[in-house]
């Protein structure tokens, strides 16, 4: 039970505005995914999210593999249920968080040789194994298995690396076309910073047919104009008909820039990560609620927004939940920008169904000045 | 604008039903109150905590007027508007933390002098300014400045601490009087363990007809025995037309004890505290919910709660968020014990106002199998 439905395309851009079907309920995309790596979006409740109007969130293969163990979340009824969150979920696959968190031993043809973070202990993943992890975990989508190459990476080392995924995602989609059950899988575009190899993991991915296709190893720190380059040369060979999801892009002109190339989905730990420390998204641009300036203000963060935070408490009362370390200020902060890019990604879709996509673009953007974009810190 | 009103007295003990009528709303004593130390209670939004039932919250002058200051506190409306909460508000004068976490430097008969636990910062208290502190801050009901002391006490100090404590509270009602406003004072009765300075306290307190008074300097560790007969000594010379207040008080069964004895209203930190390290108050006693044992417990902390933790996630979820060191793990255990205390004392006023409370008494004890007792963490 997956299904993507098209419902407008932008007469001007490639934006498109649409409906994923999952198992647990429907998603109108674009979406911005709030990121619940550990089984809970930060300092929220799954009530708090029902009230951002998320409909869909992201977790972690990895995390969840080793605390609290997949066994124990398949016990438990899988994760929606242990959870509590009875909208969508979508589990990365992990291979991102054995390059970057855990100790990577080896990669062979066979998987992944790591050590856990946490403890040390030695691990063993294959691309069927982690399909049967992501399996037990229980989500609505779950990625294949691939290769995460640091950026900047050399051509002849992309080239093996992305040729390497290839095989492994043909490999996952094996192992779960054998029992594909309520989940769908979707396949990573690799290829590092080289168009021709990112349009020909693409075309191979496509060829594949699998239900959604996503671009990894993009947002590592690449300059803007090879990001944007890689994603056309993606969605390019990808099928129009399938949704499209670039992975840990998460900077607000960046989630535009690339709706217009006619990606679908997004996700990123950036704006809880900041607003955790203090740092938030507003209409206006960013805003540091932490800093001493704030004491005295008793403006709410964001005079347009309708948040349980913005409606109640102001920026002075905020910044001195985070002076004195008091965790409802990372609870506020994170329901506001969580709030702000529902917001953001539903006036987007309302203005690509009625046609007011590029008029909405422009003011969006001139209000919102931030000197931000790539560069995003990535799950 | 305030009033205490006595609904109920149980025919075989000294426990009575009342209602607080405060400038934010009735609150129907006995009650327990949440403490929000430095203007939040801790994890948990004021949407929380009108969901628990709460209708009046404790704070603390001391921590406010180190941080974010009073004035601002004033500026931004008082403590209400600040936190964005419009129940009641009662604030500790911080004498206690003076004493428990200030570097005290001199106590005189004018005031004390003490230095910043934040910053080092020399600062002077007399009981005309912490009065005035309070009114800035602008709770519901306000507290004389006292001097604790620690236990054990020998006696000869004992005496001369209450006598000063006397004088100064005959000082604070000197200052509230020249501007009493909305706010109402209460008299603390001091004298450690002794019961005769007990008794010379509360008498010569009950003469000055303060609004309400309170019992301090107990629960800090003295025999359950001597906390008893301290406060017999002195309900005894209190007014029975004023509400009563236990300082610090905040074991279940020590709460029901000193219902027994005329009480009224409690506070502590002892339940959220130890929420936010994993152990929780629930109908079948104290559980450790972080332990590795429930891991795999599918139940919910307190089957017989219906909070929000209690009705959306299982033991072995909140074990996981405990485990995992996520933030949602104290807010869901802080709000199960809040939902405890509040369900227990509303339980225990029907019980009275039905004129069953020792049956109630002996069930709920019955259940509540507890090693624990007086001794409780203070704030």
């Amino acid at each position: 039970m997956f299904e993507f439905r098209i419902v407008a395309v932008d007469a001007e851009t490639k934006a498109r505005a649409g409906e994923l079907v999952t198992p647990h309920g429907v998603v109108e995309t674009p979406v911005f995914m709030p990121v619940g790596t550990q089984g809970t979006v930060k300092t929220l409740a799954p009530s708090d999210l029902q009230k951002i109007g998320a409909r869909i969130i992201l977790s972690n293969a990895y995390h969840l593999y080793l605390r609290p163990g997949t066994e124990l979340i398949r016990e438990a009824g899988g994760l929606h249920r242990f959870m509590g969150w009875d909208g969508a979920i979508l589990t990365d696959s992990g291979g991102f968080q054995v390059f970057s968190l855990a100790r990577l031993n080896r990669i062979t043809e066979d998987g992944l040789e790591f050590q856990s973070h946490l403890d040390g202990s030695r691990h063993f993943m294959s691309p069927e194994q982690n399909v049967a992890i992501q399996r037990d975990i229980g989500a609505d989508i779950i990625m294949a298995l691939d290769e995460c190459v640091a950026y900047p990476a050399e051509r002849s080392y992309a080239a093996r690396s992305h040729e390497l995924t290839l095989r492994w995602a043909e490999r996952a989609l094996s192992a779960w076309r054998e029992r594909p059950g309520q989940q769908s899988l979707f396949g990573i575009v690799q290829g590092a910073t080289y168009a021709d190899l990112r349009r020909e993991s693409a075309a191979a991915l496509a060829g594949m047919e699998f239900p959604g296709y996503a671009i990894g190893g993009l947002a590592v720190g690449e300059p803007k104009g090879a990001m944007r380059e890689m994603v056309a040369a993606a969605v390019e060979e990808l099928p129009e008909t399938k949704p499209r999801y670039f992975m840990g892009q998460g900077f607000p002109e960046d989630i535009i820039d690339s709706v217009i190339q006619g990606i679908d989905m997004f996700d990123c730990v950036m704006p809880t990560r900041n607003a955790r420390k203090g740092s938030v998204f507003t209409s206006g641009g960013r805003l540091v609620v932490k800093n001493a300036a704030y004491a005295g203000d008793r403006g709410p963060m964001d005079p347009k927004c309708t948040c349980y935070a913005c409606r109640n408490f102001s920026r002075g009362y905020i910044r001195h939940l985070f002076a004195a370390d008091e965790m409802l200020g990372a609870r506020l902060a994170s329901l506001h920008s969580l709030t702000f890019y529902a917001t953001m990604m539903r006036e987007m879709r309302v203005a690509i169904v009625e046609g007011s996509f590029g008029r909405w673009r422009r003011s969006f953007l001139s209000k919102y000045e931030d000197g931000g974009g790539s560069g995003a810190e990535a799950n």
